[in-house]
């Protein structure tokens, strides 16, 4: 039997328990090139928001009734293709569930590495690699400018900011709480983390960030987004990676087009998987950060796919410190 | 006697005759090092606006009293330089008057070209140049893509459209009359030409641009850019090279961060002055380009520097085709 979590219906503004639906069902018989895995891990992720809602994007959005969407680990249990057998270790969109049959061509292999495999889900995967795209090739940090990167208690922002530090830079996080912050500057090194439900943001942010900023890495939008601009440096970059505060209603900025000029600003909106060519060069040089321990990483492992909906929903709410994995077997 | 224009005060809101004085003076004695120029041809450009204006900027504003800024073409009739000797062609920030006196280190050597001189004040000059960093290096068009250039009877614009030409795009322009349209269209080349005062716009906008607009090169701000956004496709550029539409206030523009986000869209300020260590290597390949007669220019020339105010003027109101030049000598 496969247990698996779908989509009920979909969220009218915030992701509640209500939205999903955790069901047993049999599992289907194997077609040729086709294999059955065995879930081990799986990855949470914001972008997952976005597909639970039937707006327009630059994804399809699931259909009601769809396995929640998600990249997972998993081993080879029964296979019908020549190009895995039982025993394979493999990574794939292999949903919110313990079991999954795929398409040979929708998984790979993944080799033995003297790395902890979820590692491959998290700072060396797919938001390692958004993280990589944003900071190296959009803010494009130079030794002794200023980047600041919003939720960067995040997956993807924890590897952002220590990407900039690698390059020299003075690193501002912004968080939402105390405990996130002391993380970001106790364990991940940035050079600062302010808590944007703080008192006395942002006046903090003119003391932590006195030169103003010079490349913005933005996983948040809304109003803290606002807040930011007036910091912005002449050829400033602001990378757009995600919008986490924004919901699914239509959010508008005011934005001064003769500031930007005057400045010589670049503003620029990118999705990671724009990027599938440059996958492995870029994941190669993420594991040499990792394992020479130039970039640190927080796994926090939570067990059990029926507890996949409420971690979801945690880190939706700024609830999460770092990568939310599931351990499913 | 000099006979020149200067800041008597600076504009509220529209430029007027008003903000000028045309006063004679006596041209001091040369010091050591200085060039006495007579100037022959006046540059008139948007820029100088800016200038007038006390707000802060990129550049500095002009003092009440100073010769209005502008660059001019002229030859040296003294020298106190072992640089220059009289006879010598120059250009340089030489202002709107008869006579300047010049530091050396400030003005150039024209030399002998088989091609008009007044090319270096417009197409192979600085206007020429910013339509090449903000069209080549900014939106940089594809072969087949749509560009929509505004203000494209301008001296920035009408080359920045050609370039776009040159690398095989669908250009469209966009101006403020039915002539300037004609032009741009039937001299310039560009595939279509519109007037954003025409009761059909923006609805002619989808017939002329049916696949969007995949790069935008905007010289104008105002409503006629919030017009344009929800027209731009995924991955499009736009390069903000002048907002004449925007005036001295502050001037917001409602943006979606989702739908810039969705789309990767970039959008980038930048100012010529920055990319003065390449000047020499852009001025040859558009000079190159208007031996060729790929780039047409259109120079429109009035006599007599007690003129400079009202051409400006007609400039910045929109009443202008091509390249304003002013003839004094």
């Amino acid at each position: 039997m496969n247990t698996k979590i779908i989509l009920r219906n979909r969220p009218n503004q915030t992701v509640t328990q209500d939205n999903f639906e955790c069901i047993d069902a049999d599992i289907e018989p194997l077609k040729y090139g086709q294999v059955l895995v065995l879930n081990q891990w799986l990855s949470l992720d914001p972008y997952v928001r976005g597909r639970m809602s039937e707006r327009k994007s630059y994804a399809p959005s699931m259909e009601l009734g769809d396995v929640v969407m998600g990249e997972g680990i998993g081993t080879v249990i029964n296979s019908q293709s020549d190009q895995f057998k039982a025993g394979d270790k493999v990574i794939g969109m292999l949903g919110w569930q313990t079991h999954a049959v795929m398409n040979a061509a929708a998984i790979k292999l993944i080799p033995e590495a003297p790395f902890s495999d979820t590692w491959l889900l998290g700072a060396a995967g797919m938001p390692g690699i958004t993280a990589w795209i944003g900071m190296m090739e959009i803010c494009k940090p130079q030794a002794g400018e200023t980047l600041l990167i919003t939720s960067a208690a995040g997956s993807v922002g924890s590897i952002a900011g220590q990407l900039a530090k690698v390059q020299g830079a003075n690193v501002v996080g912004v968080a939402g709480s105390e405990e996130k912050c002391a993380y970001v500057q106790d364990v991940l090194n940035f050079d600062h983390c302010l808590s944007y439900k703080h008192s006395s943001w942002p006046s903090n942010l003119n003391k932590h960030a006195p030169n103003g900023i010079d490349g913005l890495f933005e996983n948040v939008g809304g109003a803290l987004f606002d807040s930011l601009i007036p910091q912005m440096n002449p050829f400033s970059r602001i990378a757009i990676c995600g919008l986490i505060a924004e919901g699914i209603e239509e959010h508008f900025h005011s934005i001064n087009l003769r500031t930007l000029l005057a400045n010589r600003m670049l503003i620029q909106g990118f999705i990671v998987s724009d990027h599938v060519s440059r996958w492995r060069e870029i994941q190669k040089q993420l594991i040499g950060l990792l394992v020479e321990q130039k970039i640190r990483v927080h796994e926090k492992i939570t067990e059990g796919i029926q507890n996949a909906p409420q971690t979801f929903i945690d880190l939706l709410e700024g609830k999460c410190l770092g990568k939310q994995i599931i351990k499913l077997s």
